[in-house]
């Protein structure tokens, strides 16, 4: 079985190696390190959830995330790239760096070090995420998880790694400075430029400006939010919004947002402890997100502020508010099972008001919709919405894309972490801003691009496809089993079973009809018995004597298909299986 | 079979009665008529796709649609509004009054007919509209469509009709004012305030004006974007945007849209004609409209404007236009179809502009963008977007929405079409206008709101449950059948066959597994093996004797699930079937 087919054997596993440098150093290179920039990550994101940066001998790979199935690929809870670059050349690489602490940055993590357990290096809050992934996972691997402050700088082959804050929605977000034998390379990460954010440091423009005053190589830029015009607006404009609701609310107040948005659980909790309200924290990633950043002491918890359930149930309505988690309609999140009557605690009533300090992803709009419409039903007044200013987004729009071009000077250019229409756009601002046509590039996941200094080509595609995980176990996307997929979740799947005597070669017995998905049995226990006799009457009369098992398989599929569409115009998988012949 | 439960046999078909005021006179009322209003038309959406209105002995039904099925609906196409309150009450239903010939308004008229064959009334373009549906589903109905102008008056029961001109993005569209013996009722249709629109007549200020000069009973109206500050723009707003593109285009503009927004397609027309290009039509509906609406004259194509493929292949990229659907990312769609380089005729390159004049309906999103992320990898520049200005919405915002209840002035409001959070803001813009909380009534499909003048209430539920038609037939959504088509999606299915002499009550030969949209046969054969060796192991040896087909069946299931999910760590439906014994 294929398998795990990408986690090497233990004998085969390549020691971890931290001290690469040396081994460099022993080699002599007469020729000039070729550059080259290699996309992995995937499902329509661009680079967005891992790349290889790679200088002669030497592989830096950057991130290591999971992907969100698209809607096609039915019955797929967790994609991850395609690492088979990564473990054919795995001596060859020096480190994983993280940028931040999402999922689609540090959920692959695992995979990656069960099959190349290189060193990772992280900043203090991606550590610790990381740490907690490795945790849940069950990950067996010895991990070598660093913590890297920003300006410290590592060796990694080659090549010297230093990180720069940059503002996203999740603290401890940084942005890459890459020292290559060839030039400089920057690289955004995940970013947006707040300039006074709520927790951290502000995207550090002195360092762009300084690396940018010498020729920078190559900038790799964050095109998320490419298309939108003019400024995202900063995360404290969401305060002024939070507190006036906060402040008019005669009941409680029920916020829900993404558990790693923590200057967004900082606010809510700033205004609550103004306003004396306790707040009752719910939802499980919710909950792990306060402890952990309440240690390290990112989340500065107001004192008195944090309460159980049992001490808030007998508050006044206007003593408290509600922190959780729900805003995309995950189905077993605290906010659905609010809507849905479900929460084994918080009942919602008359008076509530819910925020939803969060936009839907692209994909979720419905299920979202759907919550919001059950918590009005319900009597809550729900705040959604652009118009609600409860929500700023973690990316750059047009013009911060334009202030680090403007910084950084590159010289070559690749748009990162968007879809293809994103990175097409973010490639016109950079035109607009100076850069040559032929010197940027637009890539796909696998292209493999080649710099040398003064041109760029893409010279090779490495394998880049999605692939599939199940808790340990990993599996190529099989597209013929996603289509299969999709035909027995039309109409579902009858099953038609018939025996031949062995000895006479007539039909033993009668045909035994098994639906699932096609209609309930019950209800149509005569329709499923109709089809039974047609298949009967079909392989019967003697037509089956001398036949072989296909061509009563086929004469047994053909018939109940027919049966079936002039009774109910609908087309079930057929699924015949001629046994004992 | 439950199936077709709606369609009443021929013998207790109502006679059509268009003669119904004489029939109401000869009866003698002492009562005081009720005034009843039932939104029955579905999914999410509430009064959209089907209302009853009812008075004393006469119902009028307001549009016939269908439904668009959600995401959890697995399977299904179509999706009707529960008729059976109207088959029951068949003999009462005096018409079916159409306000617009999109889809959501007028797809479901065929199964309303073939139940209930009540007179249709509707504008011009509407009734084409319904033909060519009656006609394309192949329906034997005699349907009597009765062509209405705006202005008419319709007697239908107690009650008369009137209908006035809205703007709408579809031509002829129509609001209603209804007379009834307890007051008069406005229902706007879906509308918005265009006063210089590109086809047709602006909304009917005038008459809305008049008829709140009495005082109207009760207000219906559109909510679709009551969530939208401000106003909705003009139509003609897309011109300038549409003639900028095609000015400034060096190649072909292929231009996207839906085909009933006639407007539209005359302005690309206009703008096509203006700069000497040739229009291409492209796209079964798209070409259906265009010529259903030249034929009325709604449609004025420029002369030597529009030709066939063959006259503009040849043509310079600078002199063409292509006309076309696809902006939901409909699979089989001519848009789609071009970016995937499946087009029998239009091949994408470099240079081509494509511009989205469209955006996603919630819920389209995922698939519209990578229709839009492959036409711009074939080298397309694609216009889309907010920012891009080549789109406006069919709705009123909150403004139009306060100018008609500033208009109207109703003493009772029901917001409807739109889900429940659109009707709880509409309410709340109500209430802003001075409606009094208690005369505000936020519905949902199948409650029974009764009036009588003074107030209002909910005083019972009738069916409004969602049907699925497939072809001529109906059915009842099953959720139970739901249910085990997302089982089934999720990792497909496998079959075990176990055969068990009926002499012996041994286990007879091998037993069978058969797998679809687990795994792919070929490529895990011997995990497939290995599940068929252990069901075997566990029916065997001897345990199955005096065992009933139940036990063996659960012992076989629960084998073969372990098994499965140690290997791969995944739940298929396991069906065991026990035959022989």
């Amino acid at each position: 079985m294929p398998e795990n087919n990408l986690v090497p054997s233990p004998e085969t596993r390549p020691k971890p190696s931290r001290t690469t440098t040396r081994r460099r150093k022993s080699k002599k290179k007469t020729v000039a390190p070729r550059l080259r920039i290699i996309p992995l990550g995937g499902l329509g994101q661009i680079g967005k959830n891992m790349m290889a940066l790679e200088c002669g001998d030497d592989i830096i790979v950057i991130d290591a995330g999971i992907m969100f199935p698209s809607e096609e690929m039915i019955g797929v809870d967790t994609v991850i790239p395609d690492m088979s670059y990564l473990v054919e050349n795995r001596t060859r690489v020096r480190g994983l760096v993280i940028t931040h602490g999402h999922e689609d940055h540090i959920g692959a993590v695992s995979y990656l070090l069960s099959a190349v357990n290189v060193p990772v290096y992280a900043t203090k809050l991606s550590t610790r995420l990381i740490a907690m992934g490795l945790k849940q996972k069950g990950s067996k691997v010895k991990a070598q998880v660093n913590e890297v402050a920003p300006g410290e700088v590592i060796t990694l082959g080659c090549m010297t790694m230093e990180m720069f804050p940059v503002c996203h929605s999740i603290p401890d977000a940084v942005g890459l400075i890459i020292e290559t034998p060839l030039g400089t390379i920057v690289h955004t990460g995940d970013f947006k430029l707040d300039h006074n954010p709520v927790i951290g440091e502000p995207t550090d423009l002195h360092r762009l400006a300084l690396v940018g005053s010498k020729q920078v190589l190559l900038l790799l830029s964050d095109s998320t939010y490419a298309e939108l015009p003019g400024y995202t607006p900063p995360e404290q404009t969401v305060a002024d919004s939070l507190d006036r609701i906060v402040m008019g609310a005669k009941g409680r107040v029920i916020v829900a947002t993404f558990s790693s948005l923590v200057a967004r659980i900082q606010q809510v909790m700033d205004i609550a402890a103004k306003y004396k309200r306790h707040v009752f924290v719910t939802g499980r990633s919710m909950e792990g997100i306060v402890k952990v950043t309440s240690e390290i002491g990112y989340l500065n918890v107001p004192p008195r502020t944090v309460s159980k359930y049992e001490q808030i149930h007998n508050l006044p309505p206007d003593k408290v508010v509600i922190l959780t988690t729900g805003t995309q309609g995950e189905p077993t999140s605290a906010l659905v099972r609010m809507g849905t009557g479900e929460h084994p605690h918080v009942k919602i009533r008359e008076g509530d008001t819910v925020v939803m300090s969060a936009t839907p992803i692209p994909g979720n709009e419905q299920v979202v919709s759907k919550t919001i419409n059950n918590l009005f039903r319900l009597g809550a007044n729900v705040v959604y919405g652009s118009q609600s200013r409860v929500h700023v987004h973690g990316h750059g729009s047009e013009e911060e894309l334009k202030t680090v071009f403007n910084l950084v000077r590159p010289k070559f250019f690749i748009p990162v972490h968007g879809e293809y229409r994103h990175l097409a756009k973010h490639a016109k601002i950079a035109e607009d801003m100076g850069i040559p046509r032929e010197n940027i590039f637009v890539l796909d996941n696998g292209d493999v691009l080649e710099l040398d200094g003064t041109k760029g080509k893409v010279v090779d595609k490495v394998p880049a496809g999605d692939f599939v995980a199940n808790g340990p176990i990993i599996r190529e996307l099989d597209v013929s089993v996603m289509r299969d997929r999709r035909l027995l979740s039309r109409d579902g799947v009858v099953f038609v079973t018939i025996v031949i005597s062995p000895t006479t070669g007539r039909l033993e017995g009668e045909p035994v009809i098994v639906s699932k998905g096609f209609v309930d049995p019950e209800e149509y226990g005569e329709l499923l018995e109709g089809g039974r006799k047609a298949v009967a009457s079909a392989v019967a009369l003697g037509k089956t004597a001398g036949s072989g098992r296909g061509a009563i398989e086929a004469r047994a599929r053909e018939t109940l298909a027919r049966y079936l569409y002039e009774k109910t115009h609908r087309k079930p998988v057929i699924i015949p299986v001629v046994t004992g012949l």
